[in-house]
């Protein structure tokens, strides 16, 4: 009869153990996601109130203001109370480590928002400032997201992950084309310049929005299609379309202003439901997820503790020195045949090396599945390092650095990320 | 005054609390693998005395198996107190799963080698079986390291642990060279195919030994290159050059045999001394980077103390809401250059931020140097998971598959890594 001793079967309860910690950080994370989303969504339209209020000299808006003052300090007050339920246990994953100085970096950001408000409340700042202000602070925490999406350790919910993240990050840049074209519309002419900043804004947001897509299970594409197919989408397309005609410097009516700031709200608001479907769907799948790892575990108790019990059976058990499937002697397959016939005679009552088995396999898979749904994440940093080259080697901006790629990607027929590959790949070289 | 959170402290605290745990949880990994390390160089020394114990029917080596079963058993009783002490606290990190797996495995191949012995002891096996057992266990403690090297979160240790993966690795394959050799020499004939085992051995020692060389460091390598260029090499070569010659089935003198042995076996016991700069330098590296590390803490504790302490100074200390180098308003860049002249005058009293900013750009250049690091490592899974999928699609064993593999490299001029890719990425395509 093989023998396993205390200190396998521990270990082998351990890597369990160690799986339902990771799936239970992984719950957490989803929760402050969620809640992260909440803030993202007050902020944004904090953000385009602000805007007003400071465009018109703090005639309009006043009130609005200050009820979406108190809107938004309801959702960061709940941020912040689950962050303290969730993460100030002192038994921080390590894995965790970039998500917590993301949420800190967010947090130094909500810390003083209220003396961003104040300066806004006495029009000591420009709408641009104040607009670059919330930007910054959004990104902190669309940040966070990323970086749950990044440490989380299953496949399904790394999907919807970055189905999240992108979607919201298609939703900021929505947000971010609004305010600019409010800009244009409040100075009654529409520079090439500013022309060029919607369209590339107009581009990003496809970008995201397709990445969205290709993670997003049904229900959220479905939602997402509606949206896309709708009223507003198609007026939004018309006044995009009219902005286009006049970057020819051609004067406009400021009027126009609150109809193209209503319709871009009216999309941005119904993109809500999509956020609400994700995180919805988020919320189960991480709770089913540790539902089925807690009773996997107590199962493994079991089959253990009925192992030590049961009169050994007849025949000998397996052991990893006898099995076929493990890797051994290279070159040794030819003589395989008889191995397996051997194994399979020894095979009558293998239930603790089963099960060993079956724990490895099963996280062999999982480790296959998260690399490949890690790729669009794995992509993204790709192309943010390949930008950040690109800008140190020719002094160049964010968004100059970003175009030079996609031009490189689209004149040699390619995708942005084989580019940016190659970018990344010949710097490694010349450093090395 | 920028106001800080007690939160935003925290959450920042808790970053470098998670980033310590995540080096002590690798200096233990390291502690780890120097054990294994020695637990496979006594069991390779007792694979190959069994051989001969038992292709000498029981006549030789009785003794000397007997004195390294105690030696096997010293270091196997080191590296369970070590697993003992190091990982059953119960505080298992959830980054270390797969590692736990892998423990399991192969301490369930160590409780049932008595019984190996027992059967060796009676010559209830054939030499093969037994080199065959013996491999499967010294695979699985292969696979604890590959494992703590795909854990590792520091750049320089995981350089350091694919250093040691693959030396151990190309050493391992010596030894199989030197087994499948002597049962050459033991048969008096060396037929085609078992030259064609010994080429394909020796060309994936080459292999290990060539990712060793690329990631150790000059030390390490100027060892390696000492036992490259020394007699016993030379003498090895001849050899082989002589096993080369009598593919046609040209009979040997058996007693060729011992030579073979004692040469392979000199090589191999010289490998140690690269092992055990190997280690030791990696248990060096891993205790300066847990003192560092907690010589930060104690720096962060004593500043954000201090700033607590310090009266507020002069000027409006920045905030991540107006820092221009924080992403923010896409296309916003021209009127950079007004933004960083007002952060400049804002900056006076910054500490807490830089700290923030400091801890933030510190993980993420961690982050990216262990990416470059772990390429040898993803590299090598992306291989292990293309031979899967040539395996499965063709019905070929794992030898045949990684030919077909290589053959496909030599044949288009590329290397062995892009083929593998393709084969992955085709797969991916086809059951997406």
């Amino acid at each position: 009869m093989a023998v396993i001793s205390d200190a396998t079967k521990r270990f082998l309860l351990a890597a369990k153990h160690a799986e339902i910690k990771a799936l239970n950080q992984l719950a957490s994370n989803c929760k402050l996601v969620t809640s992260v989303k909440d803030v993202i969504h007050q902020l944004q339209r904090e953000r385009g109130i602000s805007n007003i209020f400071l465009a018109s000299g703090g005639e309009r808006f006043e009130q609005q203001r200050l009820q979406q003052i108190e809107d938004s300090n309801q959702v960061e007050q709940n941020l912040r109370s689950l962050l303290k339920s969730l993460y100030m246990s002192g038994d921080e994953s390590a894995a965790n480590m970039r998500l917590l100085v993301s949420i800190s970096m967010a947090l130094q950001g909500l810390d003083n928002l209220s003396s961003l408000r104040e300066k806004i409340g006495v029009q000591d700042l420009t709408s641009l400032e104040s607009t670059q202000a919330y930007c910054r602070l959004i990104s902190g925490l669309l940040s966070v997201i990323f970086e749950a999406a990044d440490v989380a350790s299953d496949p399904d919910i790394t999907r919807q992950l970055v189905a999240l993240f992108n979607f919201l990050q298609g939703k900021e840049f929505s947000g971010q084309e609004r305010a600019w074209g409010a800009i244009g519309f409040a100075e009654t002419h529409f520079s090439v310049g500013l022309c060029d900043k919607l369209h590339h804004l107009q581009e990003a947001q496809q970008h995201s929005f397709d990445v969205f897509s290709a993670f997003a299970e049904k229900h959220a594409n479905q939602q997402w299609k509606t949206i896309e197919s709708s009223q507003t989408q198609a007026d939004l397309e018309r006044l995009r379309a009219m902005i286009d005609q006049l970057s020819d410097g051609s004067p406009i009516d400021g009027q126009l202003s609150e109809v193209w700031y209503d319709i871009a709200t009216s999309r941005i608001d119904a993109m809500q439901s999509v956020e609400e479907l994700l995180t919805d769907r988020l919320t189960s799948l991480a709770s089913a997820l540790v539902e089925r790892a807690d009773a996997e575990l107590k199962n493994h108790h079991k089959r253990i503790k009925t192992l030590e019990q049961e009169p050994a059976a007849s025949g000998t058990p397996l052991t990893m020195l006898f099995d076929p499937q493990m890797p051994g002697l290279k070159g040794s397959e030819p003589f395989g045949d008889e191995i397996i016939a051997n194994a399979e005679n020894l095979s009558a009552h293998r239930s603790f090396y089963d099960l060993l088995c079956e724990q490895s396999q099963h996280i062999k898979k999982m480790s296959v599945e998260l690399d490949e749904a890690r790729q669009a994440i794995t992509d993204q940093k790709c192309i943010d390092r390949a930008k950040l080259l690109v800008m140190q080697q020719w002094g160049m901006t964010e968004d100059q650095a970003y175009r030079r790629l996609q031009k490189t990607a689209m004149d040699q027929n390619c995708k942005l990320i084989d580019v940016a590959e190659r970018v990344v790949k010949a710097t490694k070289k010349v450093t090395a």
